[in-house]
């Protein structure tokens, strides 16, 4: 099957493929009556593209964006909003050498055993070229709960490998490649990159965000919760393995007397809960963690089949991407944007009927 | 707003409160001519019950599990089957002295920002009480997964505070109140619950499942991914905090060269996929793991407010249980068995359609 | 498959067959804060109770309705409510005679090709017994419509069998067991279904609508327009077999120059739209017309076939109804109430957003 | 809010204006390895063409469609299939005359009360413009309905304001524009249209269709039943009024008698019920009427109010289209078979299931 949409009254639907002509999609239930450009949107397409640094595929987009329709005369007209980008980058090369290749870590084996017939371009729909679509519906999403609500939402990296990272200040994080507040370590992280791609290896990453504003009664408790909603978001984006909210895997073997979050003098006196008690905000921090596995892409021999089921080895040819989940930054905060304001919309329909 | 309902061709919607005088659930889109008796679904519900252990919660439920509808003559009938409980053991007690205590870590503060109504009697709806309605439904649902497609789904628990256990010998879980493979831990557990209860603190829990002969294919990328429901599902479960697939958050820290699951004579060689590539199923098991925190109600004292915002300091009176993550074990089990049976079912949908 | 929900954000579920132990249904999405009690729902489950008359089926319910979640204190908490009824009526009679039986007209055919599995008794999930829930949860709705919006939603008779007859007094419609505010004409009605009864034969009838109050604004173009899912509802009553907006299939042979709507002196000059333009409304009365078949089960003897395709003769025993339609009014008006608060609570979402 | 998707396994997402640069659809669900190609679906497009008689209204578009994703080598792959339609008379006149008038009988007024916000060009999301997707799609649906299940939809003109046309050679509707298979009665219907005209005034129409070879239990009782999505398909098309299945409002004069359809020698004898029994297919024709309003928009004046609330006077200028309806043939099959192919899918969900 295929369910290629997201949200409940906000409901995003993204299609295209890797090296089709063109992605896109439809932001649909979005107010009426917001301005926007596509300019503003393009300014976050940009912190996602690909190609910024010397550490990330060599894809360049121009992501061009273009609004369809669902906006008139520079404001949202409460219809479906259509967002399409050509691909300009997709190359016409020749795909028949790796046509049959069953990729190992990849889409190829699991897509082929479920649909029979394949798209063997770059990954077809399976590609992260699809989370462009998600970064552009995200700013539309970043916009409005900005001007409504007040709400930021923010995610850094705070794992490269090995490698642990504190936020930092986060007002910098667009300073470097790296998505960090920890800007004295670029070099530091620099290296590190330049190790891994000259062995032909690849490692995770870990991308931490929170939103800050998030009024306290969010959530539909007890099957549309919202840290469940924002763990089957952070989940649908490629390469992820892993999601905690607040202390998370850490709660395990923390005390109940320290995790619990008193309230001294009216204020929680610590936000182990991650800002969501029993699936509802509670008005602090949201606050969230997600683990991103290393491509499989590598320069280095792998053994697998094709699409035959005979024995192959596949290797990667060209520069390769030591670390894809660097770049999952701003698709972090995107779906963290759309889940958030999905739940103000839902929230809203329940809660303001009965005080008129 | 409100939102009970999970799953999207098999639909489970639970209802009732902790202390309401019934619990319920109505499983829809169930196939018919499956044979089914209420005495099948209690055996699941014993292994669900409070009270089975000294380490556990006093509430002692018969959970006298009721066939209302859906089954006649012993068979589904492919309409709605509900299932009701008696609260049997929902006390009468007065309590007055709570109902206007914000419980710290508990849903008492979300909650009465979201609906300004409260019902104090044990959490109300936030009560792992309507757990046992997963555990119900999850009965059926995992007999005709391993009658149609012989799957068989097994959770464990894995680490108990800062105790980390291996599986050990699976078919053995059921012997002790801990859900662990690792028979001759059992005192060591014991003692250490024992100390913790003594405390008046409590530890949380991870709890590690698996499913085993899942066929590949199953997953609707790329916004019904096999892994992201399962994360959505986990994550609906009381006091998770965390959910992995596979590998998990190790991910972040492996090399691509050994993340990667290579195909070896036609076999994978690993599985730090954790049975599902782009979030389609391989044919490999599924495997996660999901973080629990420790229950809040404790003895030791805890500072917090009431619903007029005035402070007041909270104490949990009589027995409490020390981990709670502990009885979650068949509700991960009930919980992985939902999501693979809808989206076996969504996979048919599609695929069998193009086979005609 | 099984699809028992109806509505987006106010949700009902329905569970239960013509003679199980108990029907019911689950409303989930309904606002907190609203007063409700049992009595105030028997009021309406009353209006639609069989056995009101010498007309309807014998089937005596006391339709003692038992609220069993969701209300806490004589108030809607925001959590699922369910209702339960027993069935009191089911006699445990012999069905073995008619196990077999395909009777024609029903659901018997089509329901033993789709599922395979049969609930003999009384039509099984197919019965309109079920329609007592939609009434028994469009109490709650019409008291939420009222208190709130000030929408008044009435049915009425308009035609039984041949006869047409207008509105009347519809202050009135509950004088009589035809829910028709021509009193002076119910000798009249009863005569006719003395006549039909004797004759052994049943007729059809139609039952208009109205919603007054609504506000315009509601319905969500173009595949949740307000006539569209007005539509949806009224087909999904047993015996249904069309339904009109406004002027309906009048407007086929109108002029433009007539239907259209003119708006003099500020006020629309007509209503031919029915309250609905584009699918939404428009402010003006909303109003709407079903058709319901004649029953067919009847004393004169049917050519059909039983489950193994057996040609056999089928009579219906005992005294039937001739005309089931007129006691569908109460649920036309319960189904029309639904539509409306879940219209009511979408608008609200997205609109509420862009006020702030 | 905004809705802008139809259908439950097979979903279909529209979006774009009148007078935008671009319309669209997403066709998501639908099953892999399937040849489609754009030329196939042109062919439905222009049968749906605006212009292809002096009738219709004098819009002439290209109906270029091209397949954005979802195929891949002129197969389906099933991934969401994207279609575009550029808009290339979408005339870029000055609106400004009409930017603030109400049209009679049009959206203005409701979308106006709803939005606040209005897309004045061509009725921007309202205008029938959209359902160009439809028969896009459609085309897409028919097709896989044709070759996996040998199912024919058809569709005809079967009254025309007060001209009544019985079904006649059906294989020839495509001989004029009036969709009809009463060839011989074209002159009569030319001169009717041509007097309307010049009249400036307008009709409605009736269409009537039929699917043949639609298997037996299709319909998901209570509340997916197979009529009542027919009849939301139905009354969500543009100027719809009024929807019957089978004997429609006919069977409120019925008797039962007569409308219940006996089996006589293993064969329905009659098809009152238009295929459905309670919801659910029967393996007969499904057979259902539609009504279609006149347009509102006339050379003849009519009075209105400006979006100030001031009163104005409204002529359409230009040439006027008589009979909206007649257009809607090919409308009224496409979504008639997005139903049936979603049906057919989600019957396959539950019954294959059980079968293994």
């Amino acid at each position: 099957m295929s369910h290629n949409t997201f949200g409940k009254v906000l409901r995003f639907t993204s299609f295209g493929e890797s090296h089709g002509a063109t992605i896109g999609c439809v932001l649909d239930g979005f107010p009426p009556g917001m301005p926007i450009t596509e300019e503003e949107i393009k300014v976050e397409l940009k912190r996602r593209a690909t190609g910024q640094s010397r550490h990330t595929s060599q894809r360049k987009e121009a992501d061009d964006v273009n609004i369809i329709s669902g906006v008139f005369e520079g404001v949202t007209t409460g219809h479906p909003i259509a967002l399409l980008i050509e691909n300009t980058d997709a190359r016409s090369k020749d795909y028949t050498n790796i046509a049959k290749q069953i990729r190992p870590g990849h889409a190829d084996f699991s897509y082929w055993k479920k649909y029979g017939v394949r798209d063997y371009r770059g990954g077809g729909r399976s590609s992260a070229r699809e989370t462009a679509m998600r970064v552009a519906a995200g700013a539309l999403a970043r916009k409005w709960l900005k001007i409504h609500h007040d709400i930021e939402i923010i995610a850094w990296l705070s794992q490269l490998g090995e490698i642990d990272l504190s936020p930092g200040d986060l007002t910098r994080i667009d300073e470097s490649p790296f998505f960090t507040g920890e800007i004295d370590r670029v070099a530091e992280l620099d290296q590190y990159m330049d190790a891994l791609r000259k062995s032909g290896d690849s490692v995770g990453a870990r991308i931490n965000a929170k939103a800050v504003g998030v009024p306290a009664g969010l959530g539909e408790p007890v099957y549309g919760k919202l840290d469940a909603e924002l763990a089957l978001a952070m989940m649908s984006i490629n390469a992820t393995k892993g999601v905690e909210i607040g202390a998370g895997f850490d709660s395990v073997s923390q005390h109940g007397s320290v995790h619990r979050d008193e309230i001294i003098d009216g204020e929680f006196d610590s936000n182990h809960a991650g800002g969501i008690l029993a699936g509802v905000s509670t008005g602090q921090d949201i606050t969230l963690s997600v683990a991103f596995k290393p491509t499989s892409s590598l320069r280095l021999p792998a053994k697998s089949i094709d699409v035959d089921g005979q024995p192959i080895e596949v290797v990667t040819k060209g520069r390769h991407d030591p670390c894809v989940g660097i770049r999952a930054t701003p698709i972090v905060e995107a779906m963290m944007a759309l889940v958030i304001m999905d739940h103000l919309m839902r929230h809203q329909a329940q809660t303001q009927s009965h005080q008129r």
